[in-house]
């Protein structure tokens, strides 16, 4: 491991405003020294690399001439948060990121008064910072105090309709706001729209030769008062521009584009609209996702996410994988299929590569289509798809179809057409953490008439599922999976479709009957070992299906044992409340059933292992075990853990 | 009543079909003929008229140049939908409109195959229309083939991010496709936004005239091929446009603003680019919301929805009310609040009057939002005002917060900032039907930790609701309540918090307990009456909280009955399930209790009132009779609604 990189000067930066003593120059230095240190303690830790080097200047820049945390600075998605994160007091904990006990790989309120608003998901930071920019003007409060708010978006992330929601609201609000619009023609793949092709025009120019005069002269203009200032700082804003309309029609001053890595062009810019500003700024920075690392900016999706690296060379220290990824498994069996089934086709919010499609992209480009981040539309597209005599596979992560739910209610299941929902990410994360987990979809699908909703317990059934998906033309059908490699059992060939509704036996024990659904079924095996040493043989079957239900499994289970225990990997609501309403429909708790449904439990869970993060939510297997006893009313005091 | 009006020629249309044996002319008087008919229909069944009214014109135009229902024309909403229907071949069932067994009130698949995807929320219709044309392509089928895809859209949806997210793929994938811009700068309410500026500035000009005879002369081009036929007709499409830039930065060739009540301008238009399109194109047409009918055409609302009307008078025929709307009570209790508290504010996604926000609205207009049709934007817009020291009501139905649901995750829940809910529309709806009914909120509320989630089981109970949500700033609270009038009891001076997390009692009994979650308070006591007379008196309690439950109110009533009966206006995973899962937690069942969890049933249900779709979901006095009988085991066969 190379040593750590000198820093002479970030090293005497403890907090933003130790910047405002540096002169422009230092302020270049500092950027560099940043950007050094990011890749650095991103060698260490992996996490989200290319997009925190192509915001560098800018977040220096930024805490320069803002003056946070009184001013608002809200980036949004924050993966681009490192340097942010290395200026703002949390340099020591930096090599921590995305590691149990350390920081988040995201803004967060809770660590740091200046993370005023979190982020994870897309498209939140406009609407944020205009109820900030609403919250001063109203009076309100905030750690800190209440400044200027400031939005920093890139352009993937502007594409989607929420972003576009609250353009049209703050253009009409008025208030004074900053929009940055960070162009670096990449969300996590290339972006996609006929947005992202509106702002290439923008700059297919040479504006950066012309602007660089102008720039300069806006340096001169900030003492106040002096002679025509007003007027020639509003004639540089104005001469700035080349383009821009599409944001002018919506209420903003249009500024750019400007290069993103040039502090001559960004300092400037900035103090002459934090001067000047009446009104909603939008600012077009123009940058390179991975600047100034070759081996991010040579990489496909420039260093967008990697694991720990070696700094001189860029190579990546994976280890090595013992079976294939769930998200691969799909995305293979799906291809297999379109290749026997021409109306099969598939829609993707953005994540070609991280839901598999990007196989299937490259195979059959006419049939899959990356709508850019629009949930929304990707739900109803796909609706209209399935109405129109295809097969459409929906594939989005659980906890990005949160942003597509009325249109699974209103535009697929009452319609009940046959969208086929592939749900990655299902369960926890990881190192995401909890803006990422899928806790939810199980009971926010299970709950809508018509729909079928499976889960995989390991990647032999996932490629069952999807040929039940695929085969299955009756109304919408959705299955789950979880992020990371699978199980390691043997792949079948082809992908047999299940019966609908139809669950199945693993293995037949007494006593005590646990019914899974979803991968958790690996701990219940590990239990059921424990158990048996003990005496304890329980019976074990897996649900395949949270709707419809298995009822004559699900009754004779209760039949047979005295003890009854669903686990699934998803919160409250889902399967587990779906058994407990059969068996109370069906009276079986009339004369007594030990019954107990084990479910993510009521908190929001930060990053871990996968399996750290189970074990806090209480579904590995010495919890499973744990259940049994307690249900069965054997006393546990001391043991489990012990 | 007036006598029917006289409709000659309608009389001869049985399909669309039937209209291209018109001519122009004739057309002509299709459109006024439409227009009594409609409006004489509307005034014997109440319902949307100020919508469709502004839309005969385009209704006759649209179906007498495309080839319904080969071409997939989709009307956004479809509010506006009545003169299509009547033109459809339902004429003949249109006087029963909305109405238990009559037509719905919107566009529907399963009506109609010229209701190719059916509609209720906004903006929609492009997603759902590329997917057609999509589909076209790729050798899809439907009902009628598969031809062009027109969506038409109100200017207040095209606000909403979805149909930005539509465009914006749309303009990438460069495909065929028709967006009918229906600029009548109305939503329900007038409409808010930077978009809606820009609109206004487009037809700012006077460009009829110029319009006219560029129109005129695009009849003559229409028999192809002839000399120089597609540059003239490029140069007239190009020669319409006086703006639309915004829409062409988005990859749409722009036409318009053209009269949208001006059969002289409507059918050149469209044959033109029925003829000429290959690529998306946007026609932007203006058109008056009641256009032709004085009474609409004078309210404020532009006679969005009516119940039952005098033609002659336009007096509208209402039930007088014995009780004031919750959504009124809501209203007024939080202007009571807001006058006391100056960190109050209000939210609303254009529903100002909807959700009872007017008031709000008129006395703080600095204190009150209209964010447009953007859900996600004000959910998020919400959740930063409240990080902002401010307390935001974000007042939204059940129905429409499903759009909002990531931000309700994401923003609000996981960084547990104190918005507040006021969920309208909970429950079943009426009129409106199965797109409108608040079924699922309590189960994708209630398993979000840290939400608190109330129900108000009379007005009072609201008053009360509102002013524990304005005092708690401990994260996020929810309260839902349904549409229509309270129950008349009396309304308190003062709202008084409520402690979290508690219940009442309402009448301690024996043998069985109800524990009501909602309005359906006023069936269990009608239940009890009759169960009283039978010999069996239930303990009642009013659940008032679905998070946190009142453990030791449950637990309780759990101990000291034999049976214990949930019931709740929402699907399962809300209520119920939360109960239940309490209930196995504690080992409540090991020993046995007869515990039953009403809920909605697992269908959608059709329009009709609310009393008898709670029949029909099995929510009823006469169903919580059954089931107290059924849980006690006394046998009920042939009894229930004998």
């Amino acid at each position: 491991m190379p040593d750590k990189p000198k820093t002479p000067l970030l090293d005497e930066i403890h907090q933003p405003s130790d910047l405002k003593r540096l002169n422009d120059p230092q302020l270049r230095q500092i950027a560099d020294e940043l950007r050094s240190e990011t890749i650095s303690a991103v060698s260490e830790t992996g996490g989200h690399l290319g997009a925190g080097l192509g915001v560098i200047e800018l977040t220096v820049a930024l805490h320069a001439v803002f003056d946070t945390p009184k001013d608002k600075l809200i980036w949004d998605v924050s993966h681009q948060s490192y340097p942010h994160k290395i200026l703002t007091g949390r340099r020591d904990r930096i090599r921590t990121i995305r590691q149990q006990g350390g920081l988040s790989g995201f803004t967060k309120r809770s660590e740091s008064p200046y993370d005023p608003f979190g982020a994870a998901h897309s498209s939140t930071s406009i609407s944020a910072a205009l109820g900030f920019a609403v919250a001063r003007d109203l009076g309100g409060s905030a750690e800190g105090g209440l400044g200027d708010a400031i939005a920093v978006i890139g352009d993937g992330s502007m594409s989607a309709g929420m972003a576009f929601e609250a353009m049209n609201n703050a253009g009409h609000l008025k208030k004074r706001l900053f929009v940055i619009l960070n162009d670096n023609d990449m969300s996590i793949a290339p972006p996609v729209g006929a947005l992202s092709n509106y702002l290439n025009r923008l700059y297919s120019g040479e504006p950066f030769q012309d602007f660089k005069a102008a720039a300069k002269g806006a340096v001169s203009l900030l003492p106040e008062p002096f002679r025509e200032g007003a007027k020639r700082a509003k004639e540089m804003l104005k001469g700035m521009t080349i383009g821009g309309t599409l944001f002018e029609e919506l209420g903003f001053t249009y500024i750019g584009p400007i290069d993103g890595h040039d502090m001559t062009q960004l300092l400037p810019v900035l103090r002459t609209v934090k001067a000047r500003a009446t009104g909603p700024v939008l600012i077009h920075v123009q940058t390179k996702k991975g600047k100034g690392y070759a081996p991010a900016e040579r990489a496909r999706d420039r260093g967008h996410a990697t694991a720990k690296f070696d700094v001189l060379t860029g190579e990546q220290k994976k280890a090595p994988s013992n079976a294939p990824s769930y998200t691969n498994v799909f995305g293979k069996a799906l291809l297999d299929l379109a290749a026997r089934d021409d109306k099969i086709c598939a829609v993707t919010a953005a994540m070609p590569d991280g839901t598999g499609l990007n196989l299937f992209a490259e195979r059959y480009p006419s049939r899959c289509f990356d709508v850019g981040i629009a949930e929304q539309h990707g739900v109803t597209f796909s609706a209209a798809l399935a109405a129109g005599g295809l097969k459409p596979f929906c594939a989005m992560y659980s906890t990005f179809l949160q942003r597509g739910y009325d249109q699974v209610v209103h535009d697929v299941a009452i319609q009940r057409l046959p969208v086929r929902f592939a749900i990655d990410r299902a369960g926890l994360v990881g190192a995401d953490g909890a803006t990422h987990a899928g806790s939810f979809d199980t009971a926010f699908l299970a709950n809508l008439p018509g729909m079928v909703v499976m889960a995989a317990a390991d990647e032999a059934e996932l490629v069952h599922m999807v040929a039940t998906a695929a085969a299955h033309d009756d109304g919408p059908i959705a299955f789950r999976y979880p992020r990371g490699e699978g199980v390691g059992v043997d792949l079948p060939e082809r992908g047999t479709p299940l019966q609908i509704g139809k669950g199945r036996m693993i293995q037949k024990g007494s006593r005590v009957a646990i019914l899974s659904f979803g991968t958790r079924l690996q701990e219940v095996m590990k239990a059921c070992e424990n158990l048996t040493a003990k005496g304890i043989r329980p019976t074990v079957a897996d649900a395949r299906f949270a709707k419809p239900l298995d009822e004559d499994l699900i009754l004779t289970l209760a039949h047979d044992h005295e003890a009854l225990i669903t686990i699934e990997e998803g919160a409250i609501g889902g399967f587990g409340s779906h058994v407990a309403q059969l068996l109370a429909e069906n009276g079986v708790f009339d004369s007594g059933l030990r019954f107990r449904s084990m479910v993510l439990p009521d908190i929001f869970i930060d990053q871990a292992s996968p399996d750290v993060m189970y074990d806090v939510a209480g579904l590995s297997a010495s919890d499973i075990e744990a259940k049994v006893l307690d249900a069965l009313g054997i006393a546990t005091i001391g043991e489990k853990r012990a």
